[in-house]
């Protein structure tokens, strides 16, 4: 397997013949947390993640992506990855060799403990996705993320190395890239060495439970309409009150789910 | 504004001077469903999105893809996009009369019926993207997408527009871009011009509202695992059972939500 072709995007470029020392020494700082994606389409990163507040830390080596081709593992001549469902069914399946092959060589040199470094699979019959995910994983040294395909991967890798199945939402995407991309995003923003304070600040926002009150600034007048006078009274209490009523508002309005839970809280 | 520089991506790069009508004569037909994106990061678009079966489909001209950069419409010789809300707190606030020139190019020459073209704000403050979002706006004739910020927009040029605000999930991101990419993948992949009927068999799957069942394939034994036997027993009925089974299970054990919903339905 040390043979086989590796592709590598962002700062962490690495051979098959690096020993696990070595992969912390190369470019990014071996404290710097780490996105490894299992992936058909390794051109698809960076991608978004190398623009904007992501890219410039990314170049700045505050974090490392590497995207590990998943066509090299595959079977014979072709390189097939994939094949029908056992049992009959539409679809493919991405093979449990051919996987496992990728994963041992995009786990090599990482913690053992899945706390330490969590070993993801995207798919539409994971647990959601949200803010406490992205908390837990930035909270580790790095994550290797498979992007697995709608009709999914053999379910004896999946108990066979500990994965955690996790989904974007309740639809069905063409593949797990572009989900993985929106993950690390929100993830790697709140690494302190990545937004600072600038995250956190929104963190609480976010993270009282509610949805966002509506906002407004200048011109004070636009298209016939005025900014709501309260916000311009200078009366901090009464911004205060009129913000927390309008949030409440709209969370009752839009998210009963989230309406439920604040109050449930809020005994 | 008619002056105004333009950037475009994919099949579709207009300039101002055209009219309605040429638009529909240039590159991709006129029938094929548009996503125009305005976003301070064109060039995040095509993105992954130019990859893989949307980027083949893209590139035969059966989806078209514009995306408008926010920056030239912005205020004075820096072309500031945002200001500091009203009523004071963190964060920025893109304004109401630079998104409003953004949305009136971006709008130019589509329906003016939200049903067949919505315009949409990416914003954790929306109604959850779920799987029924994508099949809405792929009925339509395109959708345009503005890339918010976490701290958002003016309130005014939602209730202008009547702008439908929508979330990919409860969680923060750097940006709408990534957002926008899943929204139009889950969307695109629809449209019986791009996928044809494989998507049509996934739907049908994801819709009767549980969890996919464990999924195999050869090898038949994979480090010291095997396939269940009853997927390689040849009895359909049996296979049937089991997966229904092993459906349920699933959903039960992760989604309480759906399996509360699906329960309801079986009533």
């Amino acid at each position: 397997m040390s043979a086989r072709p590796r592709r590598a995007a962002g700062r962490l470029a690495i051979t098959p013949s690096l020993t696990p020392r070595d992969l912390d020494r190369r470019g990014t700082p071996a404290a710097a947390w780490q996105a490894r994606l299992i992936t058909l389409f390794p051109e698809a990163f960076p991608g978004v993640l190398g623009l904007s507040l992501t890219g410039r830390a990314l170049a700045e080596g505050r974090w490392g992506l590497e995207a590990i081709d998943l066509r090299p593992f595959g079977m014979g001549k072709h390189r097939n990855v994939d094949d029908t469902p056992a049992g009959g069914g539409a679809g493919m399946v991405l093979r449990a060799d051919v996987l496992g092959r990728a994963i041992e060589t995009a786990m090599r040199g990482v913690p053992q403990d899945r706390g330490e470094w969590p070993l993801v699979c995207l798919s539409p019959r994971g647990r959601p996705f949200a803010q406490d995910t992205a908390r837990r994983w930035a909270g580790a040294r790095g994550v290797t993320m498979i992007c697995g395909r709608f009709e999914g991967v053999d379910q004896r890798v999946i108990d066979h190395y500990g994965i955690e199945e996790v989904s974007l939402g309740d639809f069905v995407m063409t593949g797990g890239e572009i989900a993985a991309q929106a993950m690390i995003d929100a993830t790697v923003r709140l690494l302190p060495e990545v937004l600072g304070n600038a995250a956190s600040v929104e963190e609480e926002s976010f993270s009282d439970g509610l949805l966002e009150h509506p906002q407004y600034t200048r011109p004070a007048e636009w298209a016939g309409r005025e900014i709501p006078p309260v916000l311009m009274s200078g009366n901090h209490g009464a911004v205060a009150r009129w913000r927390q009523e309008q949030a409440e508002a709209l969370t009752r309005a839009r998210r009963p789910d989230l309406w439920a839970a604040w109050q449930a809280r809020k005994g």
